[in-house]
Order: C-alpha cells, then sequence, then structure tokens
C-alpha cells in the first residue's frame, strides 16, 4: 500500500507561491473572519495563519462576538470586501443564526470568494469557467490525483457524500477530468457493494472511521476527505485506516494527506485572486 | 412492458396553467428569439407556438437575419429583456458566432430565464433555491418520475451524457431526490456494464437509437431524452425502442413521451416568472 501524502505537492504549491511573491514585490493578503470562539475555527484559523506565512503570504484575522447584530458583521463585510489591500476572504460558517448569509453571500465579490461559496463561482463549476474558484477541497482532490497520476479518464470514482462543498462539487470537476462518477450517500441502498465498483473512491461523509475495507475494491485508490477527532482524541479521517491499508493500494493519511493540500489549494486561490483583482 | 406516456401529465399541467391565468385574467407571455432559419429551430417554434395557445399563453417570436451583428441582436434582446409585458425569453442556441452569448446571458433576468441557462439558476440548482429555473428537459425527467410514481430514493439512477442542460443538472436534481447517481458518457470503460446496475436509466446523448437493450437490467425503467430523426426521416430516440421493450419494464416512448413533458414544463416556467415578476 502506498500512502499518498501531501507534502511533496505542498511543496510545489509553495514554491509557485513564494515565486509569485518574490517576481512580483506583492503581498496577496487573506482576510480570516471568524464570528465566535468555536474551538476548531481557532484552531484552523492558527494554522493558516502560520502556514501562510512559509507561502510569503499574508492572513489578517477579523473576530466578532457570537451575538453581533448583522449590522455589525455587514459593516466589517462590507469593508474587507472594497478594501484594495485585501485579496481574500474567508469567512467561517455556519454563522450565528441573526446573520445573514445569503446577503453577504450576494455583496461578495467573486474574486475574493476563494472557497467558491457564491453563486458566480458555483455556476463557473458548471461552466467550466476556469476564472472561477471551486471549494478548496475539492480542488484539493483533483490536484492530488494529478500529482500522483491517478488515472480518472473513463475510470470509476465514487463519491460518498454530497454536500455542496465537497460532494456535488467533486462530482462536477470528476466528471470534467472523463471520470464515470457516482455518487452515493446516507440513503444509498447497498451502499458498500456501490462503493466497492469504485477505482478511486473519495470518503466524505464527516464521520470518524466509518468507512471501512469493506466498501473498498481490492486495488483501488482511498481518499480520505474527513478531518475528525477519535475517541482518544486524535485527529482522523473518515477512512477506517488501518483495516483499508489492507486492501486499498493507495491511500492518503489523516493527518498528512488531504488537509494540507486543501490548505495550499487556499493559498494557490489567494494568489490567483490578487491577479484577478489587479487585472480588473 | 408500460409505456410511460407524456400526455395525462401534460393535461395536468395544462389545466393547471389555465386555471392561473383565468383567474389571475393575465396572459403570460413568451417571447422566442431566433436567429437565422435552421429548420428544427423553426419546427420547434411553430409546435410552442400551437401548444401554448391550449395553455393559455402567448408566445411572440422575434426573428433576426443570421448575419445580423451583436449589436442588433443585443438591442432586441434587452427590449423584451426590459419589456414588462415580457415574461419569459427562450433563445434559440447555439448563437452564430459574432454574437456574445455570455453578454446575453449576464444580461438577462433570471426570471425571465425559462430555461436555467443564467448563472443565476445554475447557481441556483446547486443551492436548492426553489425559485430558480431548473433546465426544462432536466426537471421535464423528474415530473415525469413522480408522476408515475417512479422510486428513486436510494435507487440506482445511471445518466448516459453529461452536457449542461441535461446529463450534469439532471444529477443534481436526483441527488437532491435522495437517488444514488452515476452519470456515465463517451469515455466511460465497460459503459454497459454500469448502465445495467441501474433502476433507472436515462438516455441523453442525442444519438439516434443508440442505447439498446444491452445496456438494460431486466424490469428497468428507461426515459429517453432523445429527439432525433433516424435514417427514414422518422423522429425518435436515444434508445432503440424495439429492443428495449423486451427488457425494460417502464419506458418513454418518442414521440409521445419525454418531449411533450419538456414543452409543459416550459409553460409552467413561464406562469412561474409571470408570479415571480409581479411579486418584484
Amino acid at each position: 500500500m502506498e500512502e499518498l501524502r501531501g507534502k511533496e505537492l505542498v511543496e510545489k504549491i509553495k514554491a509557485e507561491c513564494l515565486g509569485f511573491v518574490q517576481e512580483h514585490h506583492c503581498i496577496p493578503t487573506l482576510a480570516v473572519l471568524r464570528v465566535g470562539e468555536k474551538e476548531s475555527d481557532i484552531a484552523y484559523e492558527q494554522s493558516v495563519k502560520k502556514r501562510f506565512q512559509g507561502f510569503g503570504l499574508e492572513v489578517k484575522d477579523y473576530h466578532l462576538d457570537a451575538n453581533c447584530s448583522n449590522e455589525e458583521f455587514m459593516k466589517v463585510f462590507r469593508f474587507l470586501n472594497d478594501d484594495p489591500e485585501i485579496h481574500g476572504i474567508l469567512v467561517f460558517r455556519p454563522l450565528p443564526k441573526q446573520i445573514n448569509e445569503e446577503e453577504m453571500l450576494r455583496y461578495m465579490k467573486k474574486e475574493k470568494d476563494l472557497d467558491g461559496i457564491t453563486r458566480e463561482n458555483l455556476a463557473g463549476l458548471l461552466l467550466q469557467d476556469e476564472n472561477a474558484f471551486a471549494p478548496c477541497t475539492a480542488e484539493a482532490v483533483m490536484q492530488l490525483c494529478k500529482h500522483f497520476e491517478i488515472p480518472l479518464a473513463g475510470k470509476e470514482v465514487c463519491i460518498i457524500g454530497r454536500s455542496l462543498v465537497v460532494g456535488k462539487p467533486l462530482a462536477i470537476l470528476m466528471l470534467n477530468q472523463n471520470a464515470t462518477v457516482t455518487v452515493c450517500h446516507s440513503k444509498t441502498e447497498n451502499i458498500k457493494e456501490v462503493c466497492k465498483r469504485a477505482d478511486v473512491l473519495v470518503a466524505a461523509i464527516g464521520r470518524a472511521k466509518a468507512i471501512g475495507s469493506s466498501y473498498c475494491k481490492e486495488g483501488a485508490t482511498v481518499i480520505d476527505v474527513g478531518i475528525n477527532v477519535d475517541e482518544e482524541g486524535n485527529l482522523c479521517g473518515d477512512v477506517d485506516f488501518d483495516t483499508m491499508k489492507t486492501v486499498a493500494d493507495k491511500l492518503t493519511p489523516v493527518p498528512g494527506g488531504l488537509g494540507l493540500v486543501t490548505t495550499a489549494v487556499l493559498a494557490q486561490h489567494l494568489v490567483r485572486a490578487y491577479q484577478l483583482l489587479e487585472e480588473k
């Protein structure tokens, strides 16, 4: 079994970002907007700040109280959206219920929407618009497959999970690479049988170690999108790594697999956003 | 084998449209904009005009020369888009290459975009926005399944074809109904084997009689989206009806199947557009 580790691809993306920054003498800047004090949000924010430094990029963080009004939120959001020194905005979601997410999405510049959550970028996915941003996690799966030269054209790709941030956009991206794509989910009958047909199996359901070797064909490639915490408090994926490794031919570890790549793709999008905004 | 004929569903939709028109004393009006004299466009235009009459709806047709400039085209398009007496616009595509389709799509009011080709409506599909219009053909498949009570939740649906007007939007609509969805296409390996897993097989490739019984599991439901002309000049679908009927349990005929429903869905969208524009 070959472990598909994200590190090498991340180093490649890092070098590209650093190269751009040095050549253009610029500092693409990400605004992270967090409402409330959710532990996992804070952890991710810290990790992005630390990693982006190495990429030659800046991160500015903006915090609002969990009880802030929609007006307060939109004031900050509008400021970031209009500020020419900010090139991308990452907003932690879900937002508290008093915040009008739809209003934010309508207002958001598509160039600053690095995680592809606006209507412009979602439609761009279907339209294969090369200036649109796909959600970072979905794109990270594609880049990982490309980096490790996993054949996709004509092959059976099975995606477990149909969310708007992974399952659905990834299905479209995989179709665009000529894969035969199946999306299955909690309502799928005989799900193990369906998954066992896959040459490439992608687990994106957000449940710790839920996908074991009984979901996998001998020799398949398995990509684990999940980032969960197990009973012992350790980071783990949606895949049960220990049983899966006996069946899969290639498998991403968690941590050290796709998560790393996703943050690198966010960095790549920030650099691209800088270019798109400069061209305007 | 049961033939899934569109007539009954069409009559139901027709009654709904007539009911609305009579109750609100209004005439929802569709503008059909045709550039050039393509035979199939003219035939479809005639058929929409004739059918819509029976639905209590009006169709106004606008024709431009195949050589018209983008300025001439956009002048007419803008007029229709701004005219409060026009509630929906159907533009025959592909447009001649001198016409900037992207400019038209950017300008088009989403409420008048009955066939769901604008970015707003494409994104609405992913966002499950109930005020968005899905492409009529894809929605016709869903309504036909509902009308004939074809089980979808948990079932395997296989869509042959990945176009922006049928395959991709239909995959999303089917997922929203809890189907396990596979999209296959010209690059799919072992395509017959893949299709044979389907409880519901949808053919949308635009090739006369290309899908025969060897693609179908005994007892499956087969929906034929194709509208083609065979060697003898007769209308036919993508499915080879004569062999398919020996294997499929339920099958849409061509003509008399999905095509009728698609036009009825267009009428339904026009009535909905009238409502959305009035509410504005």
